[in-house]
Order: C-alpha cells, then structure tokens, then sequence
C-alpha cells in the first residue's frame, strides 16, 4: 500500500468506487464435465462487471489482425461511447472461430443486458483461454445467470472476478486507489490477467497506426478498470490511450501479442465531480491517477509471467527518436540471449550490445554506456562507458543483476529521446509449461 | 552423399579444391593457461585457409551495427578483390575491443602474411568467441607461427581447421561438392560454425540494404568457402549474394544476429575453365553448385544450434511481396510460444496463426492455410484452411510434427511471393546452456 502526493492506495478492487458491482462463476467453459454443484476445487471462469448506472466507455484492442470474436464486438460496441456491464470469461479465447464466434459473441452480450434487464447495447465482453474452439453457449448463458444471481445477493464478489479471468496465472491482479479532484473524493479500481503470449500492442480501434513499432507488435492480457469519475467519452479515451502506452504496451514477457488483448474503463460518475477538459490540471490529476493503476496493473503481469524468475525495467536513453529509443529497449527485452543470461544472474554487455546493435535504431557502437540500478535507484554502476568496458569489478556487476528485480540502463549518447519496457528473464520452466502436454489439444491457448 | 544432376558430394571439405591447404593448431586463445606442449584433449583455436596461388575473393558480412574488427578490417580488404590466406581464431570474438582491437585484428593478418611470406594484403581475418577482451597477442602470434608449420608438412589439416573455428558447436560442419562446367571438373568446398547467437542477417558491406527486413536482422555464424573456380571477382560477389540470401540469411536458431557473422570465398582459379559472365548457363550451374555448398551448411548450423531438438522449416507462399512473406515466416520461426510448441510435439495452430496475425506483413485471418509435411514431401496435412480448422484429427497433427525434422506450409491466399525459414525449437536445453556459469566471465559470448 503506497502513498503518493494526493494518491492513496485502497482496498477493494474493481468495487472501491462507487456503484460498482462484480461477481464470477464457474460454469466449466472448459468443458471438464463436472457436474453442477461440484463448484469447489474448480477455478471460477465467468465475471460480471456491473455499474448500477450506465457509464462512459474507453477502450484499448490488440492490433493483431488475427483478431477474436470479443474483440470485433467490444470495437463495434465502443461507438456508442456508453455501458454498463462488461461479460468476460477465461477457458476459451473464442478466437479463429469465424462466423459463428461473432454470433456467439453477440450472443453473450445480448444474454447478459436481457438477464440483468438492462437497455440494448449497454454490455461489451472479453475472452481468454483456447484458440480455435466454438463457445459452449450453454455453460456460458447458464454462468451468466448464476453470476447475475450472485449480483442480487450482496456486493462483494470482487474477488470471484479477479479468479473468473485467470488463466496460466499464479495469483489475482488487482488495485485500487483514491484521490481529491476538485474536492471530490475520486475512485479508480482496476484487475487485469495475463502471463504468457505477453507483448500487448494495443490501439482504441484495434486498427494499427503507423507510429506502433514496426513487427514489434506483440499477450493475452485483459484488463478492466473502473472508476466513479465523471468523464466525457473522447476525455476518457484520451487518458486511457496516454495510461496503456505508458504500462500495458510497455510490457514483454515472451513477444508473443495476442489475438485477444483488451482494456476496458468504465466511468459512472458517482463521484460527482466536474467534468473536466484534456489537459487542464483536474485532466493531469486523473491522468496520473490512472497511469498508476495501469503501471501497477501492468507491472503485475511481468511479475507473475510464465516461469518467470526475474523483472527487468529497461531504461534507453539518448536516443534521437523515441521510436528508435523504444526499438532499443525491445530488441533487448525481446533477445532469448539476453533473457538467459539475466535468467542465470549474468551481466552479459555482450549480449545486450549485440541486440542493441541489430535493432532497428541507428547506434553508433562507440557511445553506448550499459548500467545497472536498483529498482529506483538514483546510482548506476555503468559496465560499459563509450563502448568500453570500464573498471566495475566483475563481482559487483553480478551483485548488480542478483534481485529478483533491478533496472538496466543504456545510454545511446545521440540525442534527447528515451522509452522503457517492463521486461522478464527466461528460463526453463517457461519452456516447460509452454511445450505442453501432446495429447491434450487444450494447450491451444489465446 | 548425394548426387543431383551434375552434381556429386565428395570427401576433402575445404581442401577438396585444387591448390587449397589448411591447418588448425592450439594456441590458448581463451588463456586457460595449459603450458606448451599439453594440446592434447585442449580444442584448437586458430585456422589458417591457403590458397597456394592468388585468389579471387567475395564476402558477406553482419550488418550489425555493432560490429567486430575483424569484419571491418575484412571489409576494408575486400576491395583488393584478392587474396590468398584467411586466419580465423575461435574463443575470442575481437568485439567492443575498440582501438586496441582494430590494431590486433590488422597485426593478425600482417603477421599472418609475414609468416607464409606472401605480399601484403593478401590475408583476411574472422574470430569467434568472447566479445569485450581484447586478443592474447602473444599466443595468436604463437599459433599463426604453428599452423604456418603444420601447413608445410603436409596438407591434409582440413578437419584440424573446422575444429579450431568451433564454439558451442557439438560437431564438425563441412561438404565439398564437384561438377562440370565447360567441360572442366570444378570443385566448391566449405566449412562453417555456429549454434548460437543464429540469425545471420549479412550483406557485401556489412552495410545495411533498405530490402532487408525490419528489426530482424537478428548469430555469430563463420562460413569460409574455397573454390578452384576462375571467377571474377564481380561474378563470385553477385554468386555469393545469391547463395548467403537463400541459405545463411534463412536461419535462425534464437533470433540474435551476432557482431561477428561472415562468410568469405576463395576462387583460386586453378579448375582451368573459361571465366563466365552473370547470368549465363555456366554461371547458373556454378550458382547451383555454392547455393548447395551454403544451404547445406547453413541447416547443419541449424540442426547443431544450441539445445535443439527439432528442425523446422517453415515455407510461407501466397504473400503479397516477397517481404511480406518474409516477415511472417520470420514471425512465426522466431515466436517463443511457437518455437516451445514444436519443442513439445504440439501441433498448436493458434500460437502459429497468432505470430502470422502481429507480424509486420499484412495479412487476412480468413485466408490462412496451415498445415505440414515431410522434408521435401509433396503431401501437407492443412491444420487449417482459410482460417478455420480443418477435420485433421489431432492424433494425426501430432504425428506430423512427431520427427526431428518436418515443414511447415503457411499459405496467406493473397498473392504469388513466397520466403522460407530454417528454423529451430526452443528447449530447457537452451535456456541452460544460455543462462551461463555465473562468476564465469568468458561466459561473454559473441
């Protein structure tokens, strides 16, 4: 639990802010055949995530153009700048699902507006899990009553919808903080998943622009995030836009970017503040606000990534472009041999300069200083100065990289420019979750 | 063995070639500090390649940006267009060695023709191994003095050649081949190493060409090739472009293209036959013979890459452009989810179709074939036809991606270019080896 200037983190996840209600159910969507009832043991994968009032919308989409069936309706749906509940499920991707994915998806929205009586329109949904499979509608419309029951009952589920949309991962994402705006009290509750085919490279319409990083567009992730603001639609997407390009798409676990990836925001304006303009200082508050959400939201991710041992921040700077500074950084987060080493505890500037160097960026090998910090830490122990190796003593540089997390620097020396990227090692047990077992074609994952 | 229309594998490597000597000594390059005189059970280290007369030479390089001297001093030399011995040293690669390395990889070539008393610039240079320590002087000397020793005894030191370039490599990687051209017998030889740090991306220059693709210009692979050919110089380049662009620049093993990659012909001329021009029926034939002699030593690099299991070569035909099939075979060949996939026997279309989907070429989720065959083999079992799963019963899709070596055929239905991948798996193996001996500095590869 951290404290910022005006930034408190507070309990209570996706339901800390007013007039929010969530809930998850398991209705085997996996088709494992058990039985109804026999609900204990098995993972819940069916949320609901509700405003009691209808909300404004902002949303973030996988620019993979293998794109799922959840995804083409969320980005349909987004127009109507409005909603109210989003309907997600963990176990089937419904991705490469052709026709009837799109009608199954439709079908899921429409089922939950008509079971939680809601006007037409106002539902978006996610899905997480196998690639290639048709929905089991039955389970789902039947997951879908269960969880609009437990809606009835008491508000407390949040919990049960963290569980519902995990899949590979180890344990429940979640955050929520509070903070003043116009002398409102300002609520932002957020949850996300996602552990493997992690390097999101998402867009507000899905659709690429020309300045996302060239095939470095790379999980599946979802994340749904709500908050008791008023905020206008094009306000909220503008912030949004600004949180995931400074979290979400700043993350690689394994390069891999889904067919799935989705953020979703809904405001309900229960706090009651005024409204506010892009770029005023109550803007730059929110924007903040909701930045730490996403960072914090994202940094989850990499922390619990499949097998992974240790967290990277990969700070470049000096560069001329942030595009080229943004190359640098995921030439090296994405480089198996880099991976490795910081997987063996290995200050390897050879295999960083290596990648530096095949990167898109233009370099220039006689400028570059490699370093390494503490997670925040002001002091850099440089392993490299100009192209040359300096005079750090190898012990120190292998303590350097030893945390399970710490930041390494590189300073290209060309220009102004700079870009991060959230990154993790690989190891061994990555490879041997994601071999699979042969035999079960449930591996298929999205 | 094999034999293809005018053309027949035979014994002898690099020295296959008339007028072609080599030799491979023990110098202690990585200074393990073994005394004179105990190489016995110790790897060699330093190669010399002679050509008993003057040769025609041609060159690829990394186009890295950054990049070992000894392939700048092999750039610079290149433009004589000639020369007759090349010096090559595993266990240190002369990278980020910056004016100190400069200096001792041109005392490497200088003393190198010193010591076989030929004219001055006659010698090029290549070195493999730790990168950021500079050159053990004293010992290169010693060795360059040996090999030059060995080469006068007699001249059939070409497997102490081979092994002295050896890194990581678990075996010797050679061929020679023979043909008719104008009615004189002409022989191409070659040896080559790599395992690690594979996906060459090479031009004449080292200099980067707009055509190649994106940020993936990702090993450090060394190839020397001898021929008795008479070539010009020109010619030999242009053959050598064609032959690197089809074979050492369609590899890939982990995605990281090292500082050091190159690969150098020598054409000694001493066949006898009448020069050709590009593009006539001689040259094409002689095109035909290197392009062998490259693609076959390029899939042993990939079969001996570090950790690996299986061999994957992936063909992607119905792109838009040549470049757009590249990117997505490239894509596909260096995804760590599919790369583990193939590791485990699993016939997973999704993470295949999910790699297509971020790749940077544009694609159509609805046109998509996927499916696989033996090597060579002109049946496919499609997995997936036009984006939608065929009735292959998954039984069957396993045992097409059971063997050690199989293909697999991507059609995007769009157009006529097509592009293929040697490509690898991605094991514990790997990540093992990778992740090094920590408190093992020469743990630097390069």
């Amino acid at each position: 639990m951290i404290m910022k200037k005006n930034l408190k983190e507070i309990p209570g996840s996706i339901v800390a802010p007013a007039g929010f209600l969530a809930a998850g159910v398991f209705c085997d969507i996996k088709r494992l055949g058990t039985g109804k009832g026999s609900n204990k043991g098995r993972k819940r994968d069916l949320a609901l995530i509700v405003s009691e009032v209808p909300a404004t919308v902002a949303g973030m989409f996988t620019t993979n153009q293998v794109c799922a069936a959840p995804v083409k309706v969320c980005v349909e749906r987004m127009k109507k700048g409005m909603a109210q509940v989003i309907v997600v499920n963990s176990g089937n991707a419904n991705a490469c699902t052709g026709r009837q994915g799109m009608a199954d998806a439709r079908e899921m929205v429409l089922f939950t507006e008509r079971a939680l009586g809601f006007s037409a329109g106002r539902a978006l949904v996610g899905s997480t899990g196998r690639i290639g499979v048709t929905m089991p509608m039955d389970n789902v419309r039947a997951g879908i009553i269960e969880a609009a029951v437990e809606l009835g009952c008491t508000r407390t589920h949040a919990a049960n919808a963290v569980e519902a949309i995990m899949t590979s991962d180890t344990r429940p994402k979640q955050i929520a903080v509070e903070f003043k705006l116009g002398g409102k009290t300002v609520r932002i509750g957020g949850i996300c998943k996602g552990a493997g085919m992690i390097q999101p490279g998402m867009s507000a319409t899905g659709a690429r622009p020309a300045a996302l990083p060239h095939g470095g567009l790379h999980a599946t992730m979802l994340g749904f995030i709500t908050t008791d603001a008023a905020v206008d639609q094009k306000v909220l997407q503008a912030a949004l836009n600004e949180a995931v390009a400074q979290s979400f798409n700043r993350i690689t676990v394994d390069g891999d970017m889904s067919t799935n990836d989705t953020v979703l925001v809904l405001a309900n304006g229960l706090a009651g503040n005024d409204k506010f303009k892009i770029q005023n200082s109550k803007f730059k508050i929110f924007q903040a606000a909701l930045n730490h959400v996403c960072l914090e939201l994202a940094k989850m991710i990499v922390r619990d990534g499949e097998g992974v041992h240790r967290v990277v921040t990969v700070r470049v700077n000096g560069a001329k472009t942030v595009q080229a500074a943004d190359a640098v950084a995921r030439a090296v987060a994405n480089s198996a041999l880099v991976k490795t080493s910081w997987h063996g505890g290995d200050p390897n500037w050879g295999r960083i300069i290596d990648a530096i160097g095949y990167s898109s960026a233009m370099v220039v090998e006689e400028k570059i200083d490699i370093g390494y910090s503490t997670v925040g830490g002001k002091k850099i122990l440089w392993s490299l100065k100009r192209g040359q190796p300096t005079k750090a003593a190898f012990k120190q540089l292998c303590a350097a990289v030893a945390p399970k997390e710490f930041e390494l620097h590189i300073n290209l020396n060309l220009g102004q420019a700079g870009a991060v990227m959230y990154a993790a090692d690989l190891t061994e047990e990555y490879v041997d979750f994601n071999k699979g077992d042969v035999g079960d074609p449930s591996s298929l994952g999205g």
